[in-house]
């Protein structure tokens, strides 16, 4: 019509029919529907046209493009057009496989599948040879890939998809030359997904490339030009030699002698620390360390830890960071990196005195909690300030951690009274708070954890 | 914990804190939460970065950046972490307004409202002087727009959001420098969306249109540089004399009659076509028909119709192309629109000939059927070929035309024992289709009122 129009006004216009659908295997008289593939010819167009093409030549390599591209639509619901009704029905556990754009049902129903299995049978339906809508791909071929939002797919879900797409293609050797991802031409909310590829050379490739005054126009450019993900290398791991000891008195077995006895105390607590805290919080404090008990578990059996306390302190905070979960993780990966980083290159008593304090800040700076608002902070804070006697000369560092741990158990003990100021408590009223604090009593465990394990003679267990 | 990370390896690294949420009126001892306008600042701190600014000066700007912004949300929908139940319950017509990333509930919910009160509600929300998280807007402001889609909605609500909010904003003399609306912070697959203001002047706006390799940052800075969408004027009709014969013979008093009869032969025949097509299609062709009736007569009330034959083929196809709606309406438009081509400059009887001629040609070649289809196209084309007779020197053109009108008849009556091969049609089975077709008999029928306002002499009606 556009075209008629125009002509009649006197302009020379050309028509270029899109017709990239691959959903029907065999051809209707109505022709293939043009769907998503679409955007790339009007990319390839309107690149020609702004680099001065003709419009002989712009029809010709518009037709060309348009004949070497294939899409195909996946959804796990229909549409509505605002004031009607959906435009099919669909179950819940049913996706539906060759949509067009205007909510019209597909070519074929079957049962979810997960994500990597719906791309696989996605392109295997496009390029079937047997199908008279298929694409012709083999390896070595370069494509253009456009991952669609059909309109109600989270970015999520759109990125496995795309994921899924990268990786199948790339296994049957094709070369991603460019990958489009987001909601490029929807069918209002519709939770689905189409794909388009594009064969492309050199040419083409410039074209799609080329700067666009379109808004919505990926900056595919302006990354690298690979779309080949690079493997971040797993950090290597210094060889340490059997015995590392450490002038502090720490040797390899005292460590792991004291870590098993924290985590043995941590698993045993679970349920004792599930209980205190479902009268204030979730109900999940004992679970929270239990995790990170197994975790350190794990971690001591696949490798022996660090007996140097700076890197023994950020080991363990990389641990619970990664594993401990909650907000109970982040603070006590606050705490230890703190710690760790203030006991470099120290081997003297009193650097575990300035280490607690340097937890306690960083725990309190980042937390915004202070003692008194009872959190885990009443317990470490109360401990911190028995360790300050390290600092006096002559001082013996098991009994100055007996009189921490006391101090720890006390302040714990008397959360039971304290209003919550911070943490996920501070929602509750406190007449409903008879209870310690399960985060208090926690730390309490582990520092009482961490002395027995330091008076338990080497060789006893 | 980055930042903690990232000094205990010796890298100088700030904190800033970006707490643009809008939702509390009172301020939580938790702080504000960091939501959409973060985006803002990360970009910023980038171009501030790539600028070569030192560390102190990012620190410094971006800190005062995420102070003049607010955002607020508001859903229509919770949404689900992967595995889980929705995060919390919203009925059919509610929506929640203050909402956070990470799925959790709002701080007021209320019924539906239309997108623009919804919108004007966010904002008074957002600049509220007694909140104590409100932004301070005034006239003159100048400001960044960000409407986020919150992750499940379609890209027209989006845009609907987005137009209310420029309109609420330019109302109340904000110029809107920029505006970015897409996908940018979302939660899973949340319907809902947030809006993000930030006061900007001519430092900040710079660092906002700075290039960036940020693949989903949208092109703002390809498009022009101001939002104020332009009005496209309406076309303005020459003046015609009141009496504006044509070489043909048709005077404009002639053209109404004709018109005139044509619209109340179609509004007569709307439960007729109606019916006839239910058996076949949908059962709306006399609805579309009439549809196109009344929009030709509201046509020839707001101005009198051109006379010269190629003006008024060409303005009939306008208004049928707005207004019928259907594949009718293009096809009808295609029709007038390429035989008023062909009339143009001309003023014999033959040119009736070739402009129907013309006109069959597009239609078919558009719309892909050919007589025998069973489509409006049988009794067009048969009444095409009566016309030829116009070029025979010496023909009266009224009795050409009925000629004309009764092959479109007999031609409208045949489809009656066609199967359908194109059209809606074609998806039935021959042996259900007992009826003429619908569209054939409407179009033999608008010819044989053009017969009669022909026929029908002037000054007696």
């Amino acid at each position: 019509m556009a075209l008629e129009r125009a002509r009649a006004e006197g302009t020379d216009v050309r028509m270029v029919v899109v017709g990239d659908d691959c959903a029907f295997t065999k051809p209707g008289k109505a022709g293939r529907r043009g769907i998503c593939g679409t955007i790339l010819i009007h990319k390839v167009a309107g690149a020609l046209a702004e680099a001065g093409a003709s419009l002989d030549e712009i029809e010709k390599k518009a037709m060309a493009a348009a004949k070497v591209m294939g899409t195909l639509g996946l959804s796990l619901s229909p549409c509505s057009i605002p004031g009607s009704k959906p435009s099919f029905q669909l179950a819940e556990d049913e996706m539906e496989l060759g949509l067009g754009i205007h909510g019209e049902a597909g070519v074929r129903r079957m049962k979810m599948l997960p994500a990597d299995k719906a791309v696989e049978t996605m392109l295997k339906h496009m390029t079937d040879p047997s199908s008279a809508s298929h694409l012709s791909l083999t390896p070595g071929s370069s494509v253009v890939l456009v991952v669609n939002n059909l309109g109600g797919l989270s970015c999520l879900e759109l990125g496995i998809v795309a994921g899924a797409a990268v990786h199948c293609l790339e296994n049957q050797g094709i070369r991603i030359a460019r990958a489009l991802v987001g909601s490029f031409m929807t069918a209002m909310e519709m939770a689905g997904v189409s794909l388009t590829l594009m064969l492309v050379d050199e040419e083409l490739l410039r074209l799609i490339d080329a700067k666009t005054m379109a808004m919505a126009w990926p900056n595919i450019l302006a990354g690298p030009a690979t779309t080949r993900r690079e493997e971040v290398p797993a950090p290597v791991e210094p060889p340490r030699k059997p015995e590392d000891e450490t002038g502090t008195g720490l040797s390899m077995a005292r460590v792991e002698r004291v870590l098993q006895r924290v985590c043995s105390t941590l698993l045993n607590m679970k349920e004792k620390l599930n209980e205190l805290d479902r009268g204030a919080g979730d109900g999940d404090c004992g679970h929270t360390h239990a995790q990170a008990a197994q975790a350190i578990q794990e971690w001591m059996r696949s490798r022996p830890p660090p007996a140097a306390p700076a890197q023994l302190l950020s080991s363990l905070a990389d641990v619970v960071l990664a594993q401990m979960g909650g907000s109970s993780g982040v603070l006590y990966g606050l705490f230890l990196t703190a710690a760790g980083q203030s006991l470099r290159g120290r081997s003297d008593s009193a650097a575990w005195a300035d280490a607690m304090d340097a937890g306690i800040e960083a725990m309190q700076r980042y937390g915004g909690a202070a003692p008194g608002d009872r959190t885990m902070l009443d317990s470490l804070f109360a401990a911190g300030q028995a360790l300050h006697s390290l600092r006096s000369p002559g001082a013996d560092p098991v009994q100055v951690l007996a009189a921490a741990v006391q101090s720890a158990e006390a302040a714990a003990e008397a959360t039971r009274h304290m209003e919550a100021g911070a943490g996920r408590a501070s929602y509750v009223h406190s007449s409903r708070l008879e209870q310690p604090d399960a985060g208090a009593v926690a730390v309490a465990a582990v520092l009482g954890a961490v002395l027995e394990g330091m008076r338990d003679p080497l060789g006893t267990q």
